[in-house]
């Protein structure tokens, strides 16, 4: 039944991005209460007040994570946050959660407790509610959904098609770290598979690692926007590398860009263990992915607003279409940005030099 | 780091119902806007305008489904029904759905695209809007995980824990047919498996194997209901079997109960097929599941105006919590109703006589 071998395309010829432009192609909005479909961080529905906003993402053990390395609570910690950093994405306010899990028999009630006081964790930490879900067998393998809803003012949601030429581009916090992190749990993984008796060398890494492990959503950021009076004109957060996201808001919104490899904020815990990897720092930064900070786009006119809220960076400019999407290197040369993002149906490109 | 052998509790020793009260005990509503938690067939959330009622599902290859026998299209179709069924048994209208899936490279994107089809169409079909999801890899076989979001008046809204002493108990259409539409498709499918060159025997089976694979929820029933001014005093959907539903409405609503086998609505071609596989209707009807019929309550002065209504079976009504929950049979005798309906972490249990 599936394996019409003759009319036959493989997902990983087409990739993610390529299967959602195909599901989203069909799709057709109907009731009026559907106000934004799939293309964006999260869905938005008009339900009478407020605009209603909903995210979801699948974790897949051995795609997403792999528990050799991720403690069940971290996971659970984790699985909730990537979800509402998609919720604060949109300018919004995240209040419930769905949870569905599905597991083997491989995992104990002890398991799925540690599990979900991550998920707890998470609850208590951004103030949303746990309001429903489900619990499933698998076949094998523990398997994550996790819905998120939020709420803003119709006048306060930022989407990603709508930035500007001359707007300023802004990230949150440092890049890179998560995808390092990833990187020497990987290694410690396959040291300890050949020798079990070795234990593993994390030290001087705990930055990067925490990112991989403990990632969180800035909710301080979009508090500190709204303090300062800025809405941006575009927002996306960060899961599959800064260069993926950026040309995701140009191709919606119909512009180019230019960034500046030397305003890319790189924590220098990142940059000593990119030299450890002998991977190159910004590559990883660009295309790692999982980073889970905010970028977005400002009016030329708030930059001096913008300028006095910390842990927020300035990487370059919004340009008209016909200049293409570019980074000015370190050297001076103009790069073109590719998406070399998380793919999930490819294995992670790999971001060496 | 999961397998301390010395603390651990299996999860087959809580079964689903277990583990949900165990998450649900832990979780603390706090946000002004969540209305209602885990504990009914949706969650209840105010969002300033209509209450917004959202459920969510996850359906996992070789645990609730066989694609030997099981078409994609059909599984599409299905995914969206179990979810939008447990919106009507909220008494809501469902709007919007997400669609969530994680598929391994044994799929193409015609397989996919087969499996989306059924999605359109139940979109179509239930005048709701697919706004968004995720797509993933799995490390083996299809995982499904839906949301579906609706909204009600305040008012409106019917709840499983508010059935009272008195209260008439209903179920629309007939039960017990998708189970035994299941036994037909699991028989073939292992005759096959022994002997490929024999064409599997469906003939005469084909409205229960409807009711297993192209389960449709009663939409029509909540609008009978709002034309003919009845509200239910409690409702849930039957996925699980009529007694395990029940047992759940009782429970909530600290009361009793008493039905009558002779009332039980059975098709006979439900009754043919269980004499074929030497079953008894009757438990099929109570343990099997998957029949997605609403099982509701009303008060006893809305008897004349139920009875006007095509497809609705009164079985029995709702007695007080110490009389316990029964079921006179044919024969006359008294026994009581125990929740044997679908575990997830349990196999099925086997209702032969």
């Amino acid at each position: 039944m599936l394996e019409n071998k003759n009319n036959r395309t493989e997902l990983r010829d087409l990739g993610e991005f390529g299967l959602i432009e195909q599901i989203k192609s069909r799709t057709e909005l109907k009731n009026a209460g559907s106000v934004k479909g799939i293309g964006d961080d999260a869905a938005v529905i008009d339900c009478g007040g407020k605009l209603c906003v909903v995210s979801t993402d699948m974790l897949v053990e051995g795609v997403h994570f792999d528990l050799a390395y991720c403690p069940l609570r971290h996971l659970g910690y984790k699985a909730v946050v990537v979800n509402l950093s998609d919720i604060f994405a949109m300018n919004a306010v995240p209040q419930q959660i769905t949870v569905s899990i599905g597991v083997s028999n491989r995992f104990s009630l002890e398991a799925i407790e540690a599990f979900y006081e991550g998920v707890y964790l998470a609850c208590e930490h951004y103030e949303v509610d746990l309001v429903g879900g489900d619990t499933s067998s698998s076949a094998g393998g523990f398997i994550i959904s996790v819905t998120a809803i939020g709420y803003a003012e119709k006048d306060q949601l930022v989407y990603r098609d709508t930035a500007a030429e001359h707007d300023l581009i802004c990230v949150t916090g440092d890049l890179g770290a998560a995808y390092l992190g990833l990187q020497v749990l990987e290694r410690e993984k396959s040291v300890y598979k050949d020798n079990p008796r070795i234990q593993p060398d994390l030290s001087g890494y705990d930055y990067i690692i925490e990112r991989q492990l403990k990632p969180e959503a800035r909710w301080d950021i979009i508090e500190r926007l709204k303090e300062n009076g800025i809405k941006p004109t575009s927002m996306i957060d960060i899961s599959d590398g800064l260069a993926s996201e950026l040309i995701h808001i140009c191709r919606a919104s119909g512009t180019g860009c230019a960034i500046y490899e030397d305003k890319i904020p790189v924590d220098p815990a990142t940059h000593s263990a990119a030299a450890d990897f002998n991977l190159n720092a910004t590559v990883c930064a660009l295309s790692g992915g999982e980073d889970y900070e905010l970028l977005f786009t400002v009016k030329l006119a708030d930059l001096e607003k913008i300028k006095k809220i910390k842990d927020i960076s300035l990487i370059g400019h919004i340009t008209e279409k016909a200049q293409g999407m570019f980074m000015v290197t370190d050297a001076g040369a103009s790069v073109q940005l590719t998406a070399q993002g998380w793919d999930a149906f490819l294995n992670k490109g790999d971001p060496r030099e």
